[in-house]
């Protein structure tokens, strides 16, 4: 492997990014075996799988529940929804208050659905209420969509509220949960989610090849005949893992060996709890240390969630985004840029196999960082 | 890992079967590292593995090539031409013989893309004859599609006599060579090839998780519009690699890896020609022993690839597919059930880390089973 390493290492450098990232050597070294993936050993993790994400969602399919895992990244996972489960007279409302709202509009826009975008500010949760009076408005939406944690920010989303407003008018209620699921609680009935999809490698740490889409049977079982595109079909997947427990096309057989480790150390770390709290820590390490060096959050704390954090630049005019991550990188410690339409920040994930000292030494090397720039 | 495994082995089960395949431990010892997707050094890995895929073919940017990576199975890089660089009225020209190319169909068929299908006899080549009488009578047909290798006989089809007459009519020549490509040799330009599609996990010998296409860069840009789908968006994905060397979504940075690795030894084993030749030899020897322990290959010898071979139920009455299966298994090896629609057979494929010692193994345990079967 051929990645270049300006200080050779004895490990990777750490990722502090919304994935891929930072994963564990015994998740990494699952990927060391060849499975069939027609023969039945693998079906049968197959299924297990299944049944273990629903568990860690507290959901069964005893109450009607199924986990659908499809091929590609968590992108494909949020289009398979759309392309399957949208009749051809459907209309969908997206709430949008980042990047990643804006991309479930674009997927609409390719697939031709009707649609209706409610924006927020990058800075302000989505709005219940504008939801309330648009529904009101337009009786023919089928379906109500919004990310929960909107990575752009970090900012987490009120699924509850929203969700509250989408049953009480009887629509489908669809969450990218990408970032969050496993990695914050999420109460499926009192949010009242129908479609919610995540992927192999953000919370639950395994490493990056397909997605998961956790949702109500009747949901799916509704959407026969309306699927505009064959590998995004999610109702096929299904049937294909009911017929004989395979996917329908080859999976990334090592990808899903990994993830089997990843739930294994997600389960003896305590579950969603564990992780969570885990994550909480991560973060509050983060946030403490990240002021004392003087930068300051996006964010009104309120809206944060212990998954990423946006830091705006420094009124500093020294402060170089690209020395400090070139630096950073330098040191093992790979950061991510910002995505904001208007102001300037970069951004630190706290999520992946990393631990309150990684953090610590993060903060370290930033201030050591940011001490040369001031110097400069 | 909990996958079963009856006598503990030093190694995996082989895998004769046509991907997920067997493949080397150092190509599965590149993934023990975790790639920040957003970094330099691993966008500048994927830009090197584009032209290195390029020139795999004998083909260059300079002139007007482009390879394009797609997260997912290979199902997905074929149905990403489709679903981009088809036009709202453009006809598709199908020639199936095969579930492969039945598979194309479905795509369209999900897509709502105008199509038609030449059928010939699952032991036939597609017939360039019918084709030419097609795009004589139906000016209005744009693409014209067919599967290299179908997988479901080990067929190989007239792709060069296919692709003439496609070229004598203008029409864009869109190739599923899955299971082809690196393990025979392909002349695009003799071939009149526009889109070429094949995947990480098929004769480059890497693990699955994405595929690829090879294709001329002005077929591609003049898509622009066109796509149904956005994660399967070609187009978009080819810019996202010109804009900043970057996947749109995230990608499977593992696999990428050992996808690096894959090549370098397919490199180091003399490129195509080298690993052609291996091939061969696994497939006659497998030929040859199938043949002295009565097993007849399905299809004549002339259309016949050496990447999977379709063999026949014996005449003996005692015959049992899943016993045989069974006890593969048990003894390490993983064989492959029949696709086709009429008659019974199983498949046996020679590609992946496998050599000629591995097919005189395998033969010698199908003696062993057979005989079992035959005293029963």
């Amino acid at each position: 492997m051929h990645l270049k390493t300006e200080i050779p290492t004895a490990r990777d450098k750490l990722l502090f990014t919304p994935g891929p990232l930072t994963t564990s050597l015994t998740v990494k070294q699952a990927m060391l075996r060849d499975a069939g993936s027609w023969h039945s050993d693998f079906n049968a993790l197959v299924a297990d799988l299944r049944s273990r994400l629903l568990r860690l969602a507290g959901l069964a399919r005893e109450q009607g529940w199924e986990a659908v895992l499809m091929q590609g990244s968590g992108t494909f996972g949020v289009e398979s929804v759309f392309q399957t489960c949208v009749p051809p007279e459907g209309r969908v409302v997206v709430l949008s208050n980042g990047a990643y709202g804006e991309r479930m509009v674009q997927m609409l826009k390719h697939a031709r659905i009707v649609h209706r975008v409610l924006r927020s500010a990058e800075d302000a949760p989505v709005d219940a209420a504008a939801l309330e009076k648009c529904l009101a408005e337009e009786p023919a939406v089928t379906h109500v969509a919004v990310v929960h944690c909107e990575t752009t920010t970090g900012l987490l989303n009120p699924i509850e509220s929203i969700g509250r407003v989408a049953k009480a008018y009887g629509k489908t209620f669809v969450v990218d949960a990408m970032s969050s699921f496993a990695g914050l609680p999420i109460d499926f009935a009192v949010c009242g989610i129908d479609f919610l999809i995540s992927s192999s490698n953000k919370c639950i740490e395994g490493v990056p090849g397909f997605s998961f889409v956790l949702c109500k049977r009747a949901a799916l079982l509704a959407s026969e005949g309306w699927a505009r595109s064959l590998s995004l079909d999610l109702l096929g997947q299904f049937k294909g893992f009911e017929k004989d427990g395979k996917f329908r096309y080859t999976p990334p057989t090592h990808v899903i060996l990994a993830f089997d480790q990843a739930l294994r150390e997600l389960e003896l770390e305590g579950g969603v709890p564990g992780r969570h709290a885990r994550y909480r820590r991560n973060h509050e390490v983060l946030l403490t240390g990240m002021r004392r060096l003087g930068f300051q959050p996006y964010l009104n704390p309120s809206l944060q969630a212990p998954i990423i954090t946006a830091f705006l630049y420094p009124a500093n005019g020294r402060f170089d985004f690209k020395q400090l991550y070139d630096e950073l990188s330098e040191r093992g410690f790979i950061i991510y840029p910002g995505k904001l339409t208007k102001l300037d920040t970069f951004r630190i994930a706290n999520i992946g196999r990393l631990f309150p000292a990684d953090m610590e030494q993060l903060v370290g090397a930033i201030a050591s960082v940011s001490g040369l720039m001031s110097n400069a």
